[in-house]
């Protein structure tokens, strides 16, 4: 079988000038990065006449070690799409640089399904993220050149709520103590790192609808607090001109290809759990404007990608979807009910019988919360048994929800046709009834149970006295009322990452609340999330390598 | 009078591809980065017959206040030589983003002598510096990662040398303390930034021949040493091969143009101090192979750029200067010679005298250490007396360089054409003898004494007990076989930075010795180098902005 990387290199790419002109954009538009890459200018992308495609929002179970193929799914489909005729194009993520040192490898699809130059999508692509950190980092350096040029915002340095950035797994730099050495060396305070992706930056970055929307939302961001407790925001340092100058190239959304030549805007990569886990506005809008039908995905599970997706990014921006996909395999589903990791490929009738209601709620969620028209595509391997396909397709059936059998890794957009056909139908035929999963009018505190108990599932919401006292300092700040944006386990509907399949009963525990005042949401924790992964003990890096003629190895 | 952002602005830039074309490099070798900016694989440069170019070093006084203009020179004199029928062809350093937000504004020339798009290579240009900060910190990552994971290497967490970096003038990360946290957030530890000029991926970047060369430069860092005093190098943590992955489309030259249309490889950048000073020998040796002429430049003054260039550079790489252009002004002359900043547009012919010696014991040493053809360049300024004029030139001659007076700044290539026909006609008539300052057969204490005495004018060199220790260490480890890069204050000969003019019986202080292993130079610490600026009061950040069409204001 061959790898990711090694489907990727035998691949023959079309120049970007190809690809672009099949959505109607002139090659003078573009704005190159080698032969392969290219980003386009908003404004010249909203120049051009607008196809107001559909917008197919593809999302998940609940993450299992045994994986389900979300990335695959969404590029296959698109595949799937062109190769019956209609004009799709596809909406992501960008990986972030971290996580290809460690364990994970890639993250630009797999199999027959991937965007590429894959190397370059993984490695440094056209610099966006690197370009987010030193905004991050800019910021970060203005607060405290403040701080020790006077202070004349008189901040507080231990409530200094902004952190500094790098697109790296770094472990070392989670908590740190910096402004040490002499008088001339700053001010001693805590301090940390956060993995770039996870920067309120990044966030802005994605919800900013264009260049003076992103400058404004940037300096709108909530950054200390002084020392008789008034916000310091961004804009109060004078940073947000200098940021967005900083990301200008940046906002510009990427256009790649996918391994069949269909159109993919690979754009931003917000974190999933403390941010909202989609790709940029701005990518969308433009797939949306260029395309028929725009093939986008969110991170996680339903219970936290797609109902970000809408109760954040559609809220935000004004978009709405036209259908959710919702992606299992027996396997994974089988592992939600109970079965053990090493035993998944063999038959396990009461194991998927006991997991399939975690597939079930998330259907409902995006049926009857999200009113959306919903289509299962179960990502096909060699060891599901039919008895077990014919289980999965009765259950959701029986829930209102279409069936589909893909097999996008092996097969690319042929192995998506009947997905494709399935989601073709549900838009046709199925009623559209959009709408959020809560309303603004309410209380942060509402919101918040809301979500815990229409979207999880959970008997009741229990808030710390930490939740409470930071919802006091945002009603006081006046910045609570915003959408929220939870950041809890994923392997789970509740916020214990142990309890698989459709827990119920559970009491949903909030620990504390933060503003992503730029962003526009209110950060929900539950659990301890973490912001700067760390390496291995065997990291990945060990065994990358480049060869005399730039040929690299080892990456995936 | 126009601001260099303003005259930039208003160029007509030709596409890259023309730019190339009076190279010889067809447009289809080209990674564009959008219109005006491109890099070139070395393999296609060299695969390109070979010009064998003259290689026009451009050099200065000691460095004032008040300004020499070495870098407006070196593009102007490139100009110079187009304009009267030779084929030339600018090789420079890439400028750091960090500066950029404090005073100094850009580093891409100034006035009618710039290489451009200026924005753009101010800003990110094409992505090289992130590049070499991610690998910097993926090291840096790995070496932390492995003393959490066990530490197999018994690395002594107190003597880890590698240093983490950012792009950035952030003073606050100098000295900080990582690894803080619970057991699983690493080991504390003293640790700090520097600005990734400053990085030893710099160094090795701007001297490696070809990606083996990189790879096996950086795999010979030194990184820390274990307890038992066995120093560990990269290649023990296997972290090169990743590394140079990191850098592989980095190392590929970056080529833009003059306002003048003159080719332009702009390529690396590392500090002047503490490692040598020049863009990358890949850039030097593309100018080389494919114009007759490459102007190239060395930071600081002579005794600093101009010596580590022939015995780093040149040594290192087998480069021969062909010429040696020191740029001086009358102003910064009679600032040498003790005339305060605000009277320099008066005329003052003691102060004038008193200040030549410094210029001339440049031009001693590049003709007579160095062996090469020098032609002095004095940037003419509109307060500038005839008296004053002469006496410079009467000076010069008798010291046996030519004098050529030079307005590039105000005309371009105009400015500077009679320096053109006198570079040609000392390259031409005067002899060229080069030489190294010393021979490595000695010990590393004879080769800082060389310097000190032949270079700087130093009656003796004083060594602290810590310079013993290091130079000790270094012998044990069998790294103090390779060249000395000086790192002392670029305002004197001497290592005082108020001793200007042409100071004498002084005593070299040493306080420290480093092995930049990788590199391949022993870094001789006299005096305190700063590797981490900081922001001033008012930080160049907050006027910096960006409007909904992306022009950027408040950057230069």
């Amino acid at each position: 079988m061959l790898s990711d990387a090694q489907i990727a290199r035998a691949a023959t790419l079309r120049h970007i000038n190809d690809i672009a002109a099949t959505l109607g954009i002139a090659a003078d538009k573009l704005e190159h990065y080698g032969k392969y890459k290219a980003k386009i200018a908003p404004a010249d992308i909203f120049a051009l006449p607008e196809k107001h495609g559909k917008l197919i929002l593809v999302t998940a179970i609940n993450p299992t070690p045994a994986g389900e193929g979300k990335t695959t799914v969404t590029i296959g489909l698109a595949d799937a799409l062109r190769r019956i005729g209609k004009h799709a194009a596809v909406a992501m993520r960008e990986p972030s640089l971290g996580p290809v040192f460690g364990i994970k490898g890639g993250a630009a699809g797999g199999g027959y399904a991937q965007v590429v130059p894959m190397e370059d999508i993984n490695l440094h692509f056209t610099g966006d993220f690197h370009a987010i950190g030193a905004a991050n980092n800019l910021l970060a350096a203005l607060i405290d050149n403040h701080i020790h040029h006077g202070n004349a915002l008189n901040i507080n340095p231990k409530r200094v709520l902004w952190r500094r950035a790098l697109d790296m797994n770094d472990r070392q730099l989670r908590h740190i103590i910096g402004g040490l050495g002499k008088t001339a060396d700053g001010v001693p305070r805590e301090d940390g790192f956060d993995i770039t992706v996870a920067s309120e930056v990044m966030a802005v970055f994605c919800l900013a609808n264009d260049l003076a929307d992103l400058k404004q939302r940037l300096g709108a961001m909530l950054v200390a607090y002084a020392f008789d407790g008034t916000p310091v925001f961004a804009r109060d340092l004078h940073a947000h001109g200098a940021m967005a100058a900083l990301l200008k190239d940046a906002f510009q959304p990427n256009l790649v290809q996918t391994l069949e030549g269909t159109p993919a805007f690979v754009h931003g990569g917000p974190f999933a759990n403390i941010a909202h886990g989609c790709n940029s506005v701005i990518a969308t809008r433009a797939a949306l404007h260029l395309a028929d039908f725009a093939v986008t995905e969110a991170g996680f599970g339903a219970d936290l990608g797609a109902e970000k997706f809408c109760d954040i990014k559609c809220r935000l921006s004004g978009l709405r979807p036209d259908a959710a996909v919702v992606v299992a395999t027996v396997r994974a589903l089988k592992y939600n009910g109970g079965a053990e990791k090493t035993e998944l490929n063999q038959e396990n009738l009461p194991a998927l019988q006991a997991g399939l209601p975690n597939l079930l709620k998330h259907i409902d969620n995006l049926k009857n919360v999200f009113g959306l028209p919903v289509v299962v595509a179960v990502n096909r391997f060699a060891a599901d048994s039919d008895a077990e396909l014919a289980a999965v397709r009765a259950a959701c059936e029986a829930h209102g929800a279409a069936v589909s059998l893909t097999e996008v890794w092996e097969k690319g957009g042929a192995g998506g046709e009947d997905l494709a056909r399935k989601v073709l139908a549900a838009i046709a035929e199925q009623e559209n009834r959009f709408a959020f999963a809560y309303e603004l009018s309410g209380s942060l505190r509402d919101r918040i149970r809301t979500l815990a108990q229409k979207i999880y599932g959970a008997a009741d919401v229990a808030f710390s006295a930490e939740a409470e006292a930071d919802m006091a300092a945002l009603a006081a700040a006046g910045l609570d009322n915003m959408p929220v944006c939870m950041a809890k386990t994923q392997y789970s509907l509740s916020d214990n990452a142990k309890l698989l399949g459709r827990p119920e009963g559970f009491v949903l525990n909030v620990r504390g609340v933060q503003a992503a005042a730029g962003a526009g949401f209110a950060v929900v924790l539950c659990g301890n999330m973490m912001r700067m992964p760390g390496l291995p003990k065997s990291p990945a890096a060990e065994r990358i390598d480049v060869d005399e003629n730039g040929v690299i190895s080892g990456l995936f």
